[in-house]
Order: C-alpha cells, then sequence, then structure tokens
C-alpha cells in the first residue's frame, strides 16, 4: 500500500526528526518561506551544494537508506572543510515518491540526523516535493575569518603535496556493496567508508585557521581527476609519488594502487604546503595519517612515477558526470 | 549528434554566461570547492530553496528554456520577499542530459541571467551533474535587520488580509500554453504572467521595512492552499469575500474567480495588517494593487463569502505534491 502524505505532514515529519539537533543561530527552522540564520560577526560566509540523486550517486536497492541520509550530507559539508571553514548549518531540498514517506524516509532522517550530530552542522530548512526517484540537493553554510579560506589556486611551483588519510577504501566499498547481494551488518571497514564517509573537518578548520596549505580541496572524484582541478586552478603541474600513495591495506598492492590514483568518494583533503612548513608538519593530525605524495611543478604536465622509475603522465579515471565516454 | 561536455566545460559556460552580472560582495565565484559570500554587518541571513524539475513544475516541450532559467530563480527569490528580506545571492544546482547542453543551455542561461540582473540576485555558485532528465534547485541568500522578518505566525484575530496584483492569471496563462502547439510570440499577458513571474520584491522589502504586516507569504500554490498555511502557523481562521478578490480580466467573472482562489504560480504576497495600520495602507505601491481581500478570525475555520451570502467553507484545490487524489 503506498502511503500518501500531504507536504505539511512531510515537514513535520523532518522538524521532528531534528527537534533535538539544533543550534542556536537559527532563528527560524523549517516551515516557514524561509529560513534565518545569524552569521557570526566579522566572518564571511562559505556557501556550497551538492546533488546527490538516485541512480547517479546512490543506488536505492543496494544503499541503505540511513547511508543515503548520512553521505548526503556528509559529501557536501567536506566542501566546507576543503575551504578550511568551519560548517554551520544546511538546506535539504529532498523529492521522493510518495510509496517512501514511511520507513525508507524515517531510515534516511535518521541518517541524517547522525550526521548533523556528529558533523555539527545543523538542519535550517529545506523544500520537499513528490518525484518517481529520490532526488536530495544539500546547501551547507559555512564560516571563515575573512582572506583566509584556502582555495584551489593558490600552490605554486615548489609547494610539496599531501593528502590526508587512506586513499581508495570507499571505492573498494563499493565494490563490496555492488557484488553483494544484501548489506551483511556490520560493514566492513571498507564499505563503511563508502557508506559513512567522515569529512576531514577538524584538519580542514586546523589548516586554515594555521594558515599552513597554499591551496586545498577535497577529494570527491578521485586522484586522478581532482589534482588536474587543483593543477589547473593554481596553474601548475604536479609530479606524485606512486609509492608514496596512502595505500589500502584491505587489497593486494597493484589493486590498492589503482584505487588510490582513480577511486572516488574518499572525502579526504589534498593540499599543497610550502617546503618550509612542509618540513614543520605533523605525520598526522587527530589521528588522521598527512603524507606528502609529491610536490607541484612549474611544468603544467600532470605526472607520476612508479618505484623512483621515470614518471608518465597521469591519465584521469575518476568520476566526471560529462566526461564523453 | 549528442553534445558531450565534461564538467569543468560546464562550469565555465555558467561562469561566461554570469561574468558581468556580479557584485562584490561575492569574494569568490563558482570553481573553488564553495563560494565565499561577504554578509552586511548587523543583519540576519535569510536562506531558502527551491525546486524546479522537469515533468514537475515545467514541462521540456512546452516551456522555452530562457523561461526555465527566469522562473527557477523568480520562484526561489520570492521567498525572500515573502520573508519582508532583500535577496542577495543565489546557488544553482543544475542536472540535465549531455544533449542539452548546446543550444537549450545557451537559452536556459540568458533567461536565468535576465533574471538574475533584473531581480539583482546573483549567481554565487552551485553544482552540475548528468541526468536524464532537467533538474533545478535553486538557493536564494537574503538578508533582513534582526527581528524585522516577517513570519506566517504573527497574524492576530482582527487583522486585514491583503493581496498584491491580480490573482489566478499566471494558471491562465498555463492553461493556454498546454492547449497551444507552439508558443506563440510574443506571449499574452497571462502566459507572460506563467513563463516570467515578478516576484514582489520591492513591496516585500517596503512591508518589513516599515513594519506594517503582522504575517506574509507569497501564493505559490493557490490561494486556497497557501491562506490555510498562513492561517496554521498563526493559529487563525480566515473569511475571504469572494467579490473582493482582485480577478484577472482576461476571462468570464465565474471562471476568474476560481482562477483567483485556486490557481497557482501567481508569486503575489498574502499579508495580514492590523486594522488601525489597515487603513493607512495604500491601494497600491509602485503601481503594484494592494487589496483588503477578508479578516483574519478567531474561528480557526477558513471560509469565503460569496456575492454577501453565507460563508462557505474554502476547499483547498491548489497544488501540493503530496495531496491524496
Amino acid at each position: 500500500m503506498k502511503r500518501m502524505r500531504n507536504e505539511e505532514a512531510l515537514v513535520a515529519q523532518i522538524e521532528r526528526a531534528f527537534r533535538s539537533a539544533s543550534v542556536k543561530s537559527i532563528v527560524l527552522p523549517m516551515g516557514d518561506d524561509a529560513a534565518l540564520w545569524v552569521p557570526t560577526k566579522g566572518k564571511e560566509t562559505i556557501l556550497t551544494c551538492d546533488w546527490f540523486l538516485e541512480g547517479t550517486h546512490f543506488l536505492r536497492g543496494k544503499h541503505p537508506a540511513d547511508a543515503v541520509g548520512w553521505k548526503s550530507l556528509a559529501r557536501a559539508v567536506s566542501d566546507v572543510a576543503a575551504m578550511g571553514g568551519k560548517q554551520r548549518c544546511f538546506l535539504l531540498s529532498l523529492a521522493l515518491p510518495p510509496s517512501l514517506t514511511g520507513r525508507w524516509l524515517d531510515e534516511f532522517l535518521r541518517g541524517l540526523r547522525s550526521a548533523s550530530k556528529a558533523l555539527r552542522c545543523y538542519l535550517a530548512g529545506g523544500d520537499t516535493t513528490r518525484r518517481d526517484e529520490v532526488l536530495i540537493s544539500i546547501t551547507v553554510i559555512g564560516e571563515v575569518r575573512p582572506g583566509s579560506a584556502i582555495l584551489r589556486s593558490g600552490a605554486l611551483p615548489g609547494d610539496v603535496l599531501f593528502v590526508s588519510g587512506t586513499l581508495g577504501e570507499a571505492d573498494l566499498g563499493l565494490r563490496e556493496l555492488l557484488r553483494r547481494r544484501r548489506t551483511i551488518k556490520p560493514p566492513s571497514t571498507a564499505l563503511r567508508k563508502h557508506l559513512y564517509p567522515r569529512p576531514r573537518l577538524e584538519l580542514g578548520e586546523w589548516l586554515g585557521k594555521n594558515c599552513l596549505a597554499t591551496a586545498m580541496m577535497d577529494i570527491s572524484d578521485g586522484l586522478s581527476t581532482d589534482l588536474p582541478r587543483l593543477c589547473a586552478a593554481s596553474r601548475v603541474g604536479a609530479k606524485i609519488e606512486a609509492n608514496a600513495l596512502p595505500l589500502t591495506p584491505l587489497t593486494e598492492i597493484g589493486d590498492a594502487r589503482t584505487l588510490a590514483l582513480h577511486g572516488g568518494d574518499d572525502y579526504e583533503l589534498l593540499f599543497t604546503v610550502t617546503p618550509k612548513k612542509a618540513k614543520q608538519l605533523p605525520g598526522s593530525f587527530q589521528g588522521v595519517r598527512l603524507t606528502r605524495i609529491g610536490e607541484m611543478t612549474r611544468d603544467k604536465k600532470i605526472q607520476v612515477a612508479i618505484d623512483g622509475g621515470k614518471a608518465v603522465p597521469l591519465v584521469s579515471r575518476g568520476w566526471d558526470p560529462f566526461r564523453e565516454s
């Protein structure tokens, strides 16, 4: 039986789910024409939005509803970390079939609410409508001290290239998810990284506050796709060492290397540091490994050296919805 | 032939279209992980987002691409007017088929840019992806003096109910659009109101600044659907006079009355004023008619009196995507 609801009932259900996950700076939450939020005095506002669409970014038959809720927010918040800012609140645009307004929506909201609390980013408002497939667009509002946002465009030749955490595990988890007929509980480490990513919020904010990075972005589409974006914005090239990549121990080394170069959905931070500051950078921050994987070059090529051999061009094989294929 | 583009090319195309339609408070436009915007000192931020989906909110075969661009922004900005605030900038989440990245996208961006300039609301950033159908979600950022936003919840029994402009013409225009095999140029008055709505930005801001309205919202789903929302938020009822409704002269009176009560997409402002201030309110503001259509009641019923006769319950027949039908 289809459970039909009117829009007011749906908004009320969302409000109920978030009742205890609110914050004072949101003056007026959902239910009016718009939300009201008090920006912190003297800060600039970070604005970012992110699609999360059934069939494109997740599969309803494969991804648990609570993971859809968690991940839709986590990946959007990651863009604030990538600017060196502090996340504040978010808007939820949700379209879904009336048949999913029961259990699926409850689970989705549970995951979204968990992410909201864990990532300290609070629901301010949104819009809902009916649609055959689940469509989600999340807008995240963050803040940063004027002039201290870390852009993609600040890297200089000679800057050292770093990456946080381990690369490729989320893609390994996706592979596992697609292979399985049912999600086994509890999920493996790799699957957990795919379903419930933890954006590097504290690291991003710390790098921003202390002016440690010259350029930064998050890796959402894979290193081989995202690094060229950072290089293009900074008008530099890069040379990375395949041997230096922080590989996952969960698969054999050749596979792990391919995953590290091309796997998407990791939401690790990719950032550049001046050679002088690079020497002072700790090997980890709050338990998250910081790995030096190469350096930026005047020559605009993007190259990868394998086993100390000759550097070869790094070919993009990550996620780009508009790439000719 | 399908024209395939990669995501960078698409973002560059959007940036080019908006190059001359920018504003100083947007520090960092599209192209980085997020946008940076400088809020005005001492103001609260208004946050609102609005879906505009092919098949749900517009038909690709019927609605010209430039109208899709114009309307997607205009309807979202209307929510800022409805709070008595001032629109500032917006984020564009756009999903579309690669086959539409040519002429259709150019036309869409032309319409969106016209709206951006005319409505003084500037592109700050966004997200793009590929999809079989055109999906749009627009987030608008506005500002208001702390404490002076006009909510839906402020109406008291005895307050006078007003509406701006004329009701029902956009729905009449939609009817015309669906009947026609091709859009005739130039479109009729009614069709123009459907395709290129003009949200009441100056009026909303004026009512807000001068604390003239006790409650306000915009009429997007039709009076019979939106008035109950205002009443519910304010915990009051309303009694309207069918004879007082600002009808369109473009159709016969019975039809015009039905359109005024139930027609959607007008983006006129519905607001309440204390009896004392109601006497001082001008009959129009900057050429936009302000019509007294009824009053708020302690009794929570929503009623309509026709030709001075007995009041009957007003049944919602406007747009609600989740209504059981």
